[in-house]
């Protein structure tokens, strides 16, 4: 038997808070050491990020797959109903507002650790056509890289080329990547370095869903088809029963 | 059976294109926002594509190989000609084409993400004899790692060690590495960080070409035979039939 | 039969010294070469403590468990106690001394290795609230990740996640995550990048103590039980029979 | 039947030699790039030689064990002479040279990449006996990790392990870790970020050997016994009947 639903909401609670507590706390950190450089701090950042979400994917992957992404979880729903496997629809509605939960608890915990005040609403605006071509290639990056590697039975190494595949994005894309709908979210209730205004998040996450499909589009045509029994993403979970 | 050769062909096109967006994004970016020193760009370019090429490598492998460079898929045909495994002619003219087509993509994809025009022709010469030593360099290298990797069969190494390859060879070798005559063209379509003008573009593909020789005459004195079955760069591909 | 505990002390003594010395050594050498972007520096610093640690987890893993921190010694006696394996209390009386002693001595070569006096007491002052949050929330983490890994059979990847969390862990929170009652003494040792004043090391202590509880109440939430016989931070001991 | 000997030896002379290219090359590159900030060189210096020599030993290891290292060879022979396996007199009588050799004509290699004489005498003094303390250390460190390595039989992580080494070393020694006479002697060769001046090059060598006699003597401790058949550094050796 799996582990229980409520058990895996956890997971993905405590996950995602903390992937936007690295997030907002790294980019608070470069920001106040490296004021005369902005590239100097996305480096900083983005090396954090990359490391810190490997880990994080190491640590929960086993109780729910970690997923820390509507995006994530709302393709690996599609693709079960296709194959008879993933998550159930009941699972869906319980991983995303455990998502956004944990996202805006990551940012306030990242203020409060940095001494400032817990919910302070961003102020850089991000609406840009660019940017959204950048956040649409962003997220279907992430969605081909997640779901190639479950397709190909090799989720033991997606937490390094989960990792690994952000700290990139945030220098290939103009957008530096945010790629998830529940990150977006957070990320607008710190005006930090890593913010981004409550105005620009419904366009952001408007192509991140369309991101969701072109990446599984190019998915289907690279992958028709699962490997049996591989199709879990990011990692296989435990059975609890062991 | 194998993969068809069209979904290889088109492994090949997005790879390529995903690579040559991640080389030319991430030095739009670095020289952007790191304007005030030209090591630090290149630090931040040289770790977005080591990162992203490690990963571009899992995620196309297992279908055409990954091998994103014509250096490496003619390697592999002339390898498998006296093994009698390998590329055959008509792949090789295959990928080869899409290679190319698809670096010129990601390059028109970058610009536009940073809101650039989606041609730009680069302005950088790069006509000098010390940078096609470099590039001599690299490519030899790059061979090197690819089939030694093959020959002693550890592909599974390959996607990080290509990638670690790639992030050293950006600062030890004068030409920052290049090692990749598509590449090479998709990188004359941007007048950005990571440019190449047009009349340099010849040159560096012939010394890219010389590398190919050179690495494979240092990989037939340390590897003279290759391990049964195991001949296969960059990764060994899934069964369509499985 | 087991390592005998004697080499085990030796094993931690060893590998907690050469982690301060990383620690404190790459923060000379960063202040030294980088005075004018403490970001920068703090990137050095972060990255070459990284690196170190997972190879010294590595090196001492098989013969000690490469606890390197009693906030580690203490939780997985705790956890063994629960489970009837782990560390014993004399081996807890053991390990303690032996990682505070060796991270003293790490301070003190660091700082002959760099032309300072052996001894020179810290005078950052570190004494203020949301650094010890930011303390809490990283030995909360690193207990998490460590007894993660090892309830769900995964030590083997220990070296590098442990690693790649401090490299984050740095960054994400505001105290730059000493998260080590015994590295935090060894630090007063040695008044440079990486010191902190005498005074503040005892609310430091308090807080990674809490942080151990913390950390311990959210592993048991996301892996009650440990899968038989794996229950072993950070990485699997020789037998000393084979 | 093992690879013969005039192969290895090629092996550790390719291996090498490409090893000092990246040190010499990436420290050129480093120093004109980024003039304003040594620490900035160092890092960009020490990422490259990480990343480069991780990848160097995956491609000769198989064929030679690489060393890349007289201390290295004369350690595995003196292990060997113990446990009647290992490298024999005759072994090391070719190897070192062939490392020397390598070393300097790498460094040749990249004076004549970045358009520089191919033989420039470094300048830089680097007679203090701090420095030799740091190399000391260095050196006893890059022992300790290779043979605990080899003596757990976890030969596989060896390139990922020394390569992280170094590049943790650079930074928290304070001779920035040559740790290699070969290497010690190809750096008197170029006049730039990575050269010692001949005269500073028999004091570094005689702290190396020390080194190894420090590093052999901390094994002894912690790893008295070899497991049975895995004693080979850096990575097992391909049989050539295979």
């Amino acid at each position: 038997m799996g582990v229980p639903l409520w058990r895996r909401a956890v997971a993905e609670f405590v996950g995602t808070g903390l992937l936007v507590a690295v997030v907002v706390g790294s980019g608070i950190m470069a920001a106040r050491l490296s004021p005369d450089d902005v590239g100097l701090q996305l480096l900083e950042n983005s090396t954090a990020t990359a490391l810190g979400l490997a880990v994080i994917i190491l640590v929960v992957g086993p109780v729910s797959g970690a997923h820390l992404n509507p995006v994530v979880s709302l393709g690996e729903w599609w693709l079960g109903r296709r194959d008879g496997t993933g998550l159930t629809t009941r699972d869906v509605a319980a991983y995303v507002p455990a998502q956004v939960a944990g996202a805006i608890a990551g940012s306030v915990l990242a203020n409060l650790m940095f001494d400032l005040p817990a919910v302070d609403w961003a102020s850089t605006d991000r609406d840009r056509s660019h940017l959204w071509l950048g956040e649409l290639v962003a997220t279907a990056g992430l969605v081909l890289v997640v779901f190639a590697l479950a397709r190909s039975g090799r989720a033991a190494v997606a937490p390094a080329a989960v990792g690994g595949y952000i700290g990139a994005a945030y220098w290939f894309t103009s957008s530096t990547s945010f790629a998830n709908p529940a990150v977006t979210v957070g990320r607008a209730f710190t005006d930090t370095f890593a913010g981004i205004a409550p105005g620009s998040v419904p366009g952001f996450v408007v192509v991140q869903l369309l991101g969701l499909v072109v990446g599984l589009s190019v998915l289907m045509v690279l992958y028709p088809r699962a490997e049996v029994g591989v199709d879990e993403a990011v990692v296989p979970q435990l059975s609890e029963g062991r």
